[in-house]
């Protein structure tokens, strides 16, 4: 996702440590803390403008939310959003890489993994950059418990085509595939700013759950 | 696939063993005698009126082909196709059920399975009747050699959600999706009946290769 540059960005985003950890690595293994309950933990890798995570957060106040976003003019937007929800006590923000993952939670920490019309990276050079390539997989298998699932979704066909490929070769279990989301219209699906636009034009929303086998053959 | 009733299908169908295999379990273990050629031999299991097995033949004369058809009504139109064709030398069609596929076939005699426009049998109490059924998926498993092929299209996105879902919860490992075909509309794309049917309304044609895996935890 791209943004046009901000630079009042830094100085909004850093007045709000409450919205945006500024050292997430500092809360390894101590999120539930950080909460101030015990109820599960769920991430958006690639949280763009924050209209999903926000929407999740109000929607469901028994789960933990938080939302990782590398771009600081983008994730300024979601942090703007949460303000204007009043900042939900179950919504945090990260303004960090997600392939630093294992570096902010302990194993098994988290409940669930979102990805949400993640960048396709077309090119077949830039596999390794897609967020449900191998790398990724492993950094999520890493802080999710065994049978942790990854809910994705989006309307890139070719993204999609090598997401169900490669994590069913990685071993995870498809539990849920949606090919036309819009067409099935659940009530519990909340949108991105991305899904709106693009089913608007027609085009159908993929979506799919895939859980983390358990290893018993690998030990721990 | 609804056909009206053709009363002379019956003595067309007897007339042409040399097409029509009339007692295929005779054959079983002994397919490439029949062929007279140590070809690879393919089958389609619902193969309807044809167009899709003859088309094949037509386009690979070094691969065998079989049809299999459980209605005599539909399976006629596909004779009538091979006969039009001038009886390719490496096409056969069977008219029985392919519930019984392992009275025809010995283990690891066939290449490959290939199933299009499947019945999509949507109420889930029939869900054992859909062609991606464990029972049918356990069928060719026991007819192909290890690591071979389910190749599957369908205009169904119902039958093909509960495909990709099932196919690989078995144990089958995705080695090609499409879920546009005619977006990508490969040159080796032969339409069926069906095919061309729905695609011409606009529909998205979804298209798969699974391979089963090696079962080398399991013995043999």
């Amino acid at each position: 996702m791209r943004a046009r540059h901000k630079p009042w960005a830094e100085a909004y985003i850093n007045e709000r440590p409450d919205i945006v950890i500024p050292e997430p690595e500092t809360l390894k293994g101590r999120w539930q803390e950080e909460f101030g309950n015990d109820r599960p933990i769920h991430i958006e890798v690639g949280t763009g403008k924050g209209r999903f995570i926000t929407g999740m957060a109000e929607a469901n106040p028994d789960i933990n939310y938080i939302g990782i976003e590398m771009f600081r003019d983008i994730i300024v937007t979601a942090v703007q959003r949460a303000e204007e929800a009043d900042k939900p006590a179950n919504l945090r923000l990260l303004n960090v890489d997600a392939g630093r993952l294992s570096e902010f939670f302990a194993p098994g920490e988290l409940g669930r993994v979102y990805l949400n019309f993640s960048d396709p990276w077309p090119k077949t050079r830039h596999a390794k950059r897609r967020l449900t390539h191998d790398n990724f997989l492993r950094l999520y298998e890493s802080v999710l418990p065994p049978g942790g699932e990854v809910h994705f979704k989006t309307d890139n066909r070719g993204l999609f085509e090598y997401s169900l490929m490669n994590m069913t070769d990685y071993g995870m279990q498809l539990r849920y595939v949606s090919l036309d989301l819009h067409a099935d219209n659940p009530e519990w699906n909340i949108m991105t700013e991305y899904e709106e636009k693009f089913s608007s034009m027609g085009q159908p929303i993929y979506r799919l759950e895939a859980a983390f086998r358990n290893r018993t053959d690998e030990g721990e």
